[in-house]
């Protein structure tokens, strides 16, 4: 501390929310408000103000609102964020002299124990301020100065405590000189509303063709586009639509040695054909993907495109770049490797590399020429196997100029380095959801995801199978599994995405036991898929996904409460709106193989229920309705018919109460 | 972040302990371990190597200790702090391209996949060592190389992958040339032992005369010496010795108007005898004063003075320096309130005063002139009515050169003063301890302070009546009460202290009902105690001293466990050595009006007991032996007897299992 500041008495600490001590920003989407709280006291019993400050980062002045004390010296005060970029936020108070002896002077008025002393104590500091204005406000507080020193000053005290326009000028012009700023500026990273609420489609454009063995174009995507929409998604996100390596292009099924007409893998990118600006020639072409940029956004659909930072050894980076890769003592690039497993069809880039900021410059620019053509959400593929300086660099550059862009994280790795990865940047993460089934692991991850300071900084995205991940619970389950994993992403998640149509379609063959890899993967071979399947979950996926498009609740993952089922196999839980006015409850059967029933304990109190008055559940997934009464009530799931309730509560009127 | 750092990929954040983002130090004394954590990690699969560095603040050379893995990317080290004083500590890592290496290459080996070109990487990456060295060390590389080189390379995998020498010497030599460091340096106040272990005895000089109705000397307090020290305290804490005022003298039971006779209270500090650098001169003379310094010493005591940063109307700071203190309209010196309360005997200084550096300099001023003087324990009267601001700097100040110097927090207020108090720099601090008496209040009290950040900085030192709070369960409890409590102080905390001879004359007639103030109490008045008293404490108290000076672990309060006991009445905790070998269980019964009896229930493991064995229970405090069995014992408590048990765990050697 420096000696002149010797006069701040005022001590803030402790404010919330606040990422790393100040390092990252918290995140919010337009619309929001960011509820600030701070610890902020002072020695001995002097009135304290404080004020919480906020400026978008382009603006110069700082908008501020007073803090109010909650309890033991917490205060608060809060914002909305209506512009997607980044806020800066800021906490400051200080002693105010006036309040203090306005506080003083009621307590000796309520005690009958004032005099003219304590009036003209107050008046030195109301003139110390007047001597500051002029015009009205100057005449007002002097015309209040005559009377505090006049004779019969005692007999305005009453008026005097009772004009609030005295208290509100005092506080405006109040002497902040000896003011303590909180020394941190802290900011908010302010994304579009898709960020917090967005249904991925995932699928391969090469399987979208409905002539069997034809490979598909990014034309047939367009025609698919409306059984997308129709199914109510968001967003349509690609796999890698770039050319594919030559070089130890992988066969079907993972195999190391292509056949002939094998397609390859679309990760493993660049060719003779281009690299990760380029479209795959059997795909189309830039203008055929402008065009799916563009049918995409008139049925609502923003398309996702997928980054993945490696290279085929035929990618052009290889020759044109060399330096950019690792090179073994014979001369020859590094392929990726975790020993003794090779992965030869994939040169990783060497991010120590001397030339690194080149590097960096030529990834960023992979972005750019995408966003210049009109995409805006990407899923990184693997972000946790390049540098986290790279990524905060990369991400803060093109949020600057395109603060409405979503990046979503592929990062299944270890717990903080998915939180460091969303902290510098990442719009949405995936998650371990894929593998909490049961109800123990469910509500303890959500918890977790929902409850701490994670949730300012990492927003999840639940998806039941990707083409890497076809859960166990998938391959045993049948149709019921689906349905429930379905229910269960989208409903406690507000970003959730399926791969499909393998997901409406139930594909859960694994290439062997003890595999999450599908057989015959899409990653390695194309498909066609017959989507008037009678069996398709198409239906109920639309049911799902527009119940979240009608209820509010639905479109944030924070506010989920479970609730107690005395049946680990069925799990509740609810959402509600601040109000009250809106209440979800989703009840999902977790055993695929048995009806499951069991009696809920319900939170009349929180949800604003009168435990004499019965209400209506309507299953908003099979429009059933049922008449429930007090706290505790039955359910039972039959889980190839209904593995999942998605209750909407509905209040019964008044005038009804006796019918 | 800066472009230049863009080839650091190593993350190092959450590093424990850390207070407020390094604005503050954790506390140690001298010879304990500082144990530090951080999150780890980088991206792809890099082998990390990493170091906890410290260094004492005056010196130049960083020491470091390698970190250890633990799980999910946290690692940990620790390091002694054996001066008293600052430490610095920070953490720093970076990826080890060698040890990646070798990892790697053990893989391959041990799935018979290495190849010639495999150990010319790693002879590429010992190259690049050698090139920096000379002597032997370059010798004994260059031999690795032509090894690694030769023909026959893969004949020495095995070799190499057993030379630990190898990987040491490449360790020592990394290239840390992209290392990442901790951005903040960390600190650590490094106290002498006593700042954690000390049993204070607070008296009141006037009141140590034999002589009926006599003014008590400095010199009686030598006289007086011999009986603290046999009830064995380490600490002997004299409320103010200095001149008290005249003006608004307080008379008995803290009448507003003295009679003739009075002497007031000993913190209404000044009058024209002198001011905060003055001895009273009823008491003596500062040479008497020296001699009470040397004696108590002597007697393995160190005397603590009382700091009350206040004046009386007559102080000499009043008039020599009227700028310190605030002026009402009339020109007069404002008095301390609350209003409507008025404490016309006490004048606050003003720290807003435009002299606020002099006023600092002054008091600092006086803490240096007792040090001189040879004191080195201050108990600070209400530091939370003196600026936050103020004390950092005059504790930090005085510890730059007094580093064993210990300040005892007098601060009876909201949590977070409390906290931030300890924060800055005081050693100790009073708590809340009086006024929690239930199981519940106890063991959540206690939780509070040791399973939290908070033990990091704030050093609680346990009370169970001052001169300023006789609680009302020791008005009520009789003798039962001022046992328990007693054993409660001195067994949770470590440090403790009781306001003597009223505690063990179990003084408990308050000066009205529902007051806290002791009748007639010595605040206002003289008083001579008979220490002859058949019915004192006195006994019992040394019990429980030399308890705790024979063993470790009633020296520290963060051990502490509770215990289970089916009986609200019952209080039970143990504390051990790291070791086992020494084992403590407090059992107190909290009702000091009737017979209280239960089962507890201890972890057998824990202690490293078998099930199967018996072991003795031997009360400090009586010498009774319990042999007890299993988890789960009885105990049976009588008030008046004894409120308390504190066992010692005594093992049976194996020898004896069967007798």
């Amino acid at each position: 501390m420096t000696l002149s500041d010797g006069r701040k008495r005022v001590v803030i600490e402790c404010v919330r929310p606040e990422v790393d001590s100040g390092q990252y920003p918290i995140k919010r989407v337009v619309g929001e408000q960011v509820v600030v709280e701070a610890d902020i006291f002072v020695d001995g019993h002097d009135v304290l103000t404080s004020m919480l400050c906020y400026r978008r980062i382009q603006d110069s002045h700082w908008t501020e609102t007073a803090m109010k004390p909650l309890v033991n010296d917490r205060w608060q005060a809060s914002f909305t964020v209506d512009q997607p970029g980044t806020y800066l936020y800021g906490v400051s108070a200080w002693t105010n002299r006036f309040a203090t002896w306005h506080r003083d002077f009621r307590k000796r008025v309520n005690a009958n124990q004032f005099a003219k002393i304590d009036m003209l104590t107050g008046a030195e500091l109301i003139e110390a301020t007047a001597a500051k204005l002029s015009g009205t406000e100057r005449e007002w507080l002097d015309a209040w100065l005559v009377k505090m020193r006049s004779p019969e000053a005692l007999s305005y005290a009453g008026q005097l405590l009772d004009d609030q326009q005295l208290e509100s000028v005092m506080l405006q012009h109040c002497d902040r000189e000896l003011e303590t700023r909180f020394p941190r500026e802290l900011s908010v990273e302010v994304d579009q509303v898709r960020s917090r609420f967005s249904a991925w489609y995932e699928l391969f454009p090469r399987s979208c063709s409905s002539n069997p063995g034809e490979h598909g174009t990014l034309s047939d995507v367009i025609d698919r586009l409306p059984y997308v929409a129709e199914m109510g998604f968001d967003i349509l996100y690609l796999p890698p639509v770039h050319p594919i390596g030559d070089k130890f292009r992988k066969g079907k099924n993972n195999t190391t040695e292509a056949m002939p007409g094998d397609v390859g893998s679309p990760w493993a990118i660049g060719s003779k054909d281009g690299g990760h600006k380029s479209i795959h020639p059997d795909l189309g072409t830039l203008e055929d993907f402008d065009r799916l940029v563009a049918a995409s956004r008139d049925r609502g659909l923003e398309l996702a495109m997928d980054i993945a930072f490696q290279c085929a050894p035929d990618h052009p980076y290889v020759t044109e770049h060399p330096q950019w890769f690792c090179h073994r003592p014979d001369g020859s690039i590094q392929y990726a490797e975790n020993p003794p497993k090779k992965y030869q069809d994939i040169y990783p880039f060497d991010f120590e590399s001397k030339d690194w900021r080149a590097l960096w410059d030529e990834l960023k620019s992979i972005f750019e020429f995408w966003i210049d053509r009109g995409v805006s959400v990407f899923r990184v593929d693997n972000p946790h196997t390049k540098p986290f300086p790279f990524w905060e660099w990369c991400i803060g550059e093109i949020k600057k100029k395109h603060p409405d862009t979503i990046f979503l994280a592929e990062a299944f790795t270890r717990p903080k380095i998915m939180h460091r990865l969303a902290k510098l940047g990442f719009t949405q993460s995936y998650t371990y959801f894929a593998w909490r089934n049961t109800k123990h692991e469910l509500t303890s991850y959500v918890t977790d995801l929902t409850q701490t300071e994670v949730r300012e900084f990492f927003r999840p995205n639940f998806w039941p199978n990707t083409p890497d991940i076809l859960p166990e619970y998938l391959q045993v389950g049948g149709i019921a599994a689906f349905k429930a994993r379905l229910v269960l992403a989208a409903t406690l998640s507000s970003n959730y995405g399926i791969y499909g149509p393998t997901f409406e379609h139930c594909w859960s063959e694994p290439v062997k036991d003890g595999s999450e890899e599908y057989n015959h993967s899409e990653k390695y071979q194309v498909h066609q898929h017959d989507l008037g399947r009678s069996d398709s979950l198409k239906n109920y996926i639309a049911r799902v996904n527009f119940a979240r498009r009608d209820l509010s609740v639905l479109q944030t993952t924070w506010g989920v409460q479970f609730h107690d089922v005395d049946n680990d196999q069925l799990i509740c839980y609810s959402k509600k709106s601040p109000d009250r006015s809106e209440i979800v409850l989703a009840v999902v059967n977790l055993d695929p193989h048995h009806t499951q029933s069991g009696w809920i304990d319900l939170p009349l109190d929180d949800f604003g229920l009168d435990a004499s008055q019965s209400y209506q559940m309507y299953d908003l997934l099979s429009d059933a309705r049922y008449l429930w009464n007090g706290p505790r009530n039955y359910v039972e799931l039959k889980p190839y018919d209904s593995p999942a309730h998605l209750f909407l509560l509905r209040r019964r009127e008044t005038n009804e109460r006796n019918f």
